[in-house]
């Protein structure tokens, strides 16, 4: 590859950004004007473990990484600022390609007002697309933890669950025998190829008083167990409360699987689980956000149960 | 690979840090108490493009990515803050190998007074290791970029150079007829396992009025001629006063290389290369840096030269 012609077709990519950014892409490293506390994620992503390329387009992919990385910070209720892209490519890449992935971050990000600062380049023996996002708060009294679930709280899930499990298994052709209809079998696959960070939502729920929050990238079981874990809490759920995306239902059928524990087990879904005050789970309408009380916090041994029972369900993936 | 057991390993070998961090590892995102101007770069190293694992210890090859990555902050003259750390690992790690990297990390980092605030760790299909640092500057003014060369400026170097470059030359085996003295030899591999972010000469060369700079990771020829594109300026320099690491020559002679050329093109380095003004290069002695003049600043093509003629010697790698 032409990494000249690379660079310049990625600076030409990357829109530069907004008043607070100093220095930019080709300088040692990028400045930026600060506010009060930097809320700071990186999520790295490579193909043949995260992804694999015949099944996302390279704009997808990088967009998907971003909006990992961007789902990190909904987490917390940051707002965001700031994104760098490192990208490590194989031998043969083609600068298209580079620059679709790095379009794909852009397009992610210029959506949530964020910057792609900087970033760098690098030869790879896989595909890695590494995003690190950098939120700001002027008050960390504004951004949610993992750690203060308190007995009595309930339990909220944004959006639906599963969608973007159910879509990957169709993607990897195993639900094969699965009958959907045209518009629900393209919401699944858009649940894995291009997930949302819910960004105004952690902020809603933050404001409405959120004790703890996590965004559900390994599965709803194993991401309130974390909840659970950091708050010496258990996390009572109820896994017929679930909201199950349209499709989950056929799709864990078809594997042979029960709706509820495909939901509590799929990752990606980059919904936001967070432990309300009972009080506030009735207003988060009015709060603008749409949630689903899908179980609640009691004193008992951390973690997480379903249905009463301890759960040892496994994510596919922990992060530090 | 135990996960929870990883984790609890890293966990352990990354001491929480200062007074101003206020969330740390284990939470969706770390949070830390901002100044000024954030100044952020990250670095990816890779198995077979950027180390080998049978060339460095893990300890080596974590501490050599974080020094890379503190490296650009040098550069910039930031003052270090935090850094992030991503891990991606192959199947068959083992925990030990891992947190034996992020002890290497940790290591670096505590030395320059930097706290390891975040990270993740992922399945990869090649050994992964990606830095992120941050520094902080109260005023923008106190950073130096790529671009403030000025006609007339002196190009100084810091340290030496060759070392790195002929420290792998010697591990890969490409330089076995060389015989140099014990404490040379292990030099040359200490440069090259064990790089030093020039953190401190960084900061007295912005004191000292330093007009652009970069740190020397692909090469002097290399990293010189930024300087000149990004100055619109000509960076003359003169191959008989670069400052060569004892035993650089004896490798480069030993593959068939001129000394002076080796110098210019071999990358890792890690060194500073600044302009600065005239009146100010003899001062760098008082100011407690200690630099080579390499050579000058001319109003010419932008770019480099070498002994008056152009160079196209390439670099290794480019960053974006």
């Amino acid at each position: 590859m032409r990494e000249l012609e690379l660079i310049a077709g990625l600076e030409r990519v990357l829109a530069p950004g907004g008043p607070r950014v100093v220095r930019w892409l080709g300088d040692d490293a990028a400045v930026v004007r600060s506010r009060g506390y930097a809320v700071t994620s990186l999520d790295t992503m490579t193909e043949g473990v995260h992804f694999r390329r015949g099944q996302l387009t390279p704009a997808e992919i990088g967009g998907r990484a971003c909006a990992a990385a961007l789902s990190d910070l909904a987490a917390m209720a940051a707002e965001p600022g700031e994104a760098y892209l490192s990208l490590g490519l194989p031998a043969g890449t083609q600068v298209d390609e580079a620059t679709e992935l790095a379009t794909g971050v852009q397009g992610v990000a210029a959506r949530f007002g964020v910057t792609v600062a900087g970033g760098d380049v690098t030869a790879a023996r896989a595909l890695t697309i590494s995003v690190t996002v950098v939120g700001w708060a002027t008050d960390p009294g504004e951004l949610v933890g993992r750690d203060g679930a308190r007995p009595g709280d309930v339990v909220v899930v944004t959006g639906t669950l599963g969608g973007a499990g159910a879509g990957l298994a169709r993607l990897e052709g195993r639900a094969a025998d699965t009958t959907l209809s045209e518009p629900v079998a393209a919401e699944l696959r858009r649940r894995y190829a291009t997930p949302e960070p819910r960004l105004a939502a952690g902020r809603a729920l933050s404001t409405l008083g959120a004790t703890a929050m996590i965004d559900i990238s390994d599965g709803l079981a194993t991401d309130a167990r974390h909840l659970g874990l950091a708050g010496g809490v258990e996390i009572a759920l109820q896994s017929d409360r679930l909201p199950l995306t349209p499709g989950v239902r056929e799709v864990a059928s078809a594997l042979r699987q029960d709706p509820g524990g495909f939901a509590l087990s799929a990752g990606e879904d980059f919904e936001l689980c967070a432990c309300l005050p009972a009080a506030m789970a009735d207003r988060t309408t009015a709060a603008g956000v749409t949630v689903t009380a899908v179980g609640h916090v009691v004193a008992g041994p951390a973690g997480v149960t379903i249905d009463g029972g301890r759960s040892e369900l496994a994510g596919y993936e922990h992060s530090l």
